[in-house]
């Protein structure tokens, strides 16, 4: 029934290609088998088609606005809320205890991406997911036992408030204050702005929950001195009643997509009456951001993958129905049918960027997410390759499936032409809604100088090393099979091609010239995502020739597994070319951004 | 005054770079010199700043709907028209015997850049020009007096009929029909659907005149059977009155962008009452209608440089202005204020990148449109060279500007970071507007096809050999400073490098199997389309750097000349590496897009 996602591509990757249920065999995971993890996906397709789908069109028309110092949500957000409490899919990734289902993030973030596929509108749910869990993480059992139940029932709403008007990027210029009203018990007065909140405001639900940056009066300047707080809309009082916390709307953002979540600018303290409760230590609270980032990051190259593979669906579908034009070597026969377009070349060569943009990017989102919970259930050793696989590749997850995940849309829109700008059909608003992602959680630049500047380096190159094994594994197994040969081959090519370029860079690394080893991270990023993605459809093809050896499939079954071959022969023919220009200038010593003061 | 294009560029780029005042040596253009150039630049910068990009935001927001029939256009529409026919700017390119400037299109699609740079969502009267140009090209005399006076004051719109719900991309499927009434006459009545006509219906002019492909009773199919009408939405009696003429406005397309200009679905004949006048002879509309393309996909292209170019200075004043972080070889230094964003290289970076962009976009555009203003006015053998040049450029001039523009917008927006995606600053309007230009006139795969397929091939190669030698005019003189050699030296690598490709290419060709040829067009048009604007900027930097060393420049002056320098080298050492994967594919023999029957 759904149409804006591949139940059986998603079914392919969790259980064929990453062998979702091995997860099982670690104790916190036992309780789970290839069924409960279906019921979960289960869950979130039938919320994803029935709440969120048919109101797509209806978020992005009747956006929130602030009236009389509050915002007024979409009336689809309220029922979708109840659902994905009562489903238990906003604490899909917590633990028993905690009141989750305890499942692994490789089933959470599918959850995530069927959700953003059927309508990225309404994210409302990943925030409170993500404010929950700052909670359980770092916070004490009072804040537990205050919070998270009402949370993760979507009683009420979570929010990440770190951005300030003065700092973006720059989360070290967070100035928002914090006076100690009784630092033993962890309560503070809150003072100042933050910007670009989202679901920062609304009545879907009866309170409101900031983790909210803040520095301590006193705290030393940078990084090393903001603090975490729990600030709610409305605040607990002893006798249990719940008063206003002085937490004002000030504005709210018109953005060009995403229109259903709102975007909400907050003023604590005016009345000088807006308490925070401390999480975890003082001090500590970039460093508690940070440890969520990954997830959150993946979250963001999620919604992004969805996005795109929606738009990819409807372009598929439409390019299958629309007669346009004769084939080419065909041209003067005037009297034949017009064909559908999906048989012209250039159309078909833009259907299938589509396809390997998306799956790709999906494909490389389960592989961190599985590394993400591998990372937390394994021990010793293996936990610290584990760790050290999802840190180099989380960049990349959040990256390729946004920055190519714009690409992918604007050639959906291309696919339908005229009608593609218009409201005609969905693409037009995934083209708006999908641009927001490069800019999320730590822009394509910051994710570039993560990737370079932290990973690349870390442990002493350790993790570069453990993904590039890692990848010889895949090219090990592709090369056992002929017609993969090629591409296995020019795998290990790609990779030595890094090499090159990271042994071009180095050195001024090495000499401390951060600014000079950093300036083209961006142009790294690509040319690392770019190869992380081919060795994610090298893995498809090989799992994907395995099964046509061995269970002969036929019909539907045997066109998804040769489209699967099909297209990473494309992506390889087709996208990893690209890997030559950017290698070209990475190693170019020419200067041409750096100001000299 | 204007913050939305630079001036001084483009007086380089007209009196330096393509020395305008030559054109002047033409008998047709005598009457013109440099001031008369610069007067129609300053009208059209007068009515940018006073008329249209004062309302940028206004007919974004409030954009035509259709109410009982009929459109109502934004108010600032009227005093717009008012002025540019009042002015002249209208007929700006029209003679002095049709009531016209006689100007170059050098000069006049300047005219265009300058205006849709202060507000695309006003383009209303390059399709007025559009229209009363191919009545002063093919109509009869009555034709012309009828209607060209009130069409070039702006009294009334014009518009291009040529989409159909089923004839799209493939304008040989048009099926509007043309029963003869008065065939001597040239008077037919019309039936008929018409679909995506800008400017198609509003109430800004007292009449809509459309010039519509239709095809006669019993025409001949195909391309071959369509002619061309002059259908006004109220048409002239024998006593002077005008009558409804049954051209019924059945829709209006929402659009993502360009929302001040209505986009209509018309119905013609629903009362079988519409008449269409025949312009030319019967069955050659759509060879009409291509004579006028060239032109047509130079605005489209000047659209798309226009909307960029404003998103590149927005975010470039935002970029001098928006404290953010420390550079990152003083990163430990807390104490530092934070540095205007510009200073960082990836920043930098971006901002060259749309630089490069938007003033290359508009230097292969002068260069195209001065050739067309040489193709019509030279003679002989040189008339022939300026028309081939003229037209293996046109795809180029159309499509870069579009592609590579969408592109730079997203980096502007990218240079804002999320305030970029808000309606706070302009670039999120723009983003969406410029999405259009890969769309109209010829898509980018139809362009694609008419450079590899007709333009590559015409005359034997002929167009292809006088281009490359024009660029090698130019690597000639960039090679005599010593300093550009590197550069030329580069270009002529380019030149060979497309030599290769299409000695890969042209045996699919001469062997019939047209798809097989054309099947990576796009990817062809990419990688031409970046060599064309190499070549346009070592132009630039060998009259920039001539400049350095003759007039010995300061301050301003200066700086403009070596960021000319400066933006050049970025071009070659970041986006030329580029057509190094383009290449690989051009070459490669893997079919992956053709589908066997």
């Amino acid at each position: 029934m759904a149409t804006f996602f591949s139940k059986r591509n998603l079914q392919f990757l969790l259980h064929e290609v990453f062998e979702a249920e091995k997860l099982a065999q670690y104790p916190y995971f036992s309780a789970h088998d290839r069924e409960t993890f279906n019921m979960a996906l289960d869950s979130a397709t039938y919320i994803a088609e029935n709440l969120m789908h048919p109101h797509l069109k209806a978020v992005d028309k009747d956006q929130p606005e602030l009236k009389d110092g509050r915002v007024k949500a979409h009336p689809a957000i309220k029922p979708y809320l109840k659902a994905m409490g009562e489903s238990g899919l906003i604490g899909a990734g917590f633990s028993f205890e905690q009141g989750g289902q305890q499942l692994p993030e490789l089933i959470s973030s599918s959850v995530g991406f069927i959700l953003m596929a059927a309508n990225n509108g309404m994210m409302y749910t990943g925030l409170t997911s993500g404010a929950a869990h700052l909670i359980t993480s770092f916070g004490t059992a009072a804040l537990q036992e205050q919070y998270v139940p009402n949370l993760l029932s979507g009683v009420w709403q979570g929010t990440m408030a770190l951005t300030e008007p003065q700092a973006g990027s720059s989360l070290s210029d967070v100035t928002t204050s914090a006076t100690p009203v009784d630092a033993e018990a962890g309560v503070y007065k809150i003072r100042g702005q933050k910007v670009f909140i989202s679901a920062g405001d609304h009545d879907a639900t009866d309170n409101i929950i900031h983790l909210m940056l803040a520095r301590i009066d006193g705290a030393p300047k940078g990084t090393k001195g903001i603090s975490l707080f729990v600030v709610p809309k409305y605040r607990p009082t002893e006798s249990g009643k719940f008063v206003d916390n002085d937490v004002t709307s000030t504005g709210i953002y018109h953005k060009m997509g995403q229109h259903g979540v709102p975007a909400m600018h907050l003023t604590m303290g005016e009345r000088d009456d807006c308490t925070g409760y401390l999480v975890g230590q003082p001090h500590h609270g970039l460093s508690y951001m940070f440890q969520m980032m990954n997830e959150a990051r993946i979250g963001v190259g999620m919604t992004a993958a969805a996005i795109a593979t929606a738009a990819y669906h409807a372009a598929l579908q439409y390019a299958k129905e629309r007669p346009q034009s004769r084939r080419l070597n065909e041209k003067n026969l005037l009297d034949a049918p017009q064909t559908p377009i999906i048989n012209h070349p250039d159309v078909r060569r833009m259907l299938l960027f589509q396809k390997a943009v998306t799956e790709g990017s999906l494909s490389i989102l389960l592989e961190t997410a599985r590394l993400f919970d591998l990372s937390s259930v394994a021990e010793g050793d293996d936990k610290e390759t584990y760790t050290l696989l999802m840190e180099i590749l989380t960049p990349v997850a959040k990256t390729f499936p946004s920055e190519m995940g714009v690409q992918s849309v604007s050639q959906s829109m291309q696919t339908f032409g005229g009608y593609g700008y218009t409201e005609d059909f969905p693409v037009e608003q995934l083209y708006r809604d999908i641009r927001i992602t490069p800019i999320y959680e730590g822009t394509t630049g910051i994710q570039a100088q993560d990737l370079l500047g932290r990973k690349m380096t870390m442990k002493g190159g350790k993790a570069a090393k453990l993904l590039f094994a890692e990848i010889g594994k895949t090219i090990a197994e592709a090369g056992t099979h002929d017609d993969l040969k090629p591409y296995a081959e020019q795998m290990a090519a790609e990779l030595k091609q890094i090499q090159e370029v990271m042994a071009v860079l180095m050195p001024h690394a090495m000499a401390g010239d951060i600014e000079r080893y950093l300036a083209d991270a961006t142009l790294f990023l690509e040319l690392f995502g770019t190869v992380c993605v081919a060795w994610q459809w090298l893995k498809q093809a090989t799992v994907a020739k395995q099964a046509l050896l061995t269970h002969n499939p036929e019909g539907d079954e045997l066109a998804f597994y040769e489209g699967k071959l099909h297209t990473m022969k494309f992506y390889f023919h087709y996208e990893v070319p690209k890997t030559l220009g950017l290698a070209r200038r990475l190693k170019d010593p020419e200067v041409l951004t750096i100001v000299t003061p």
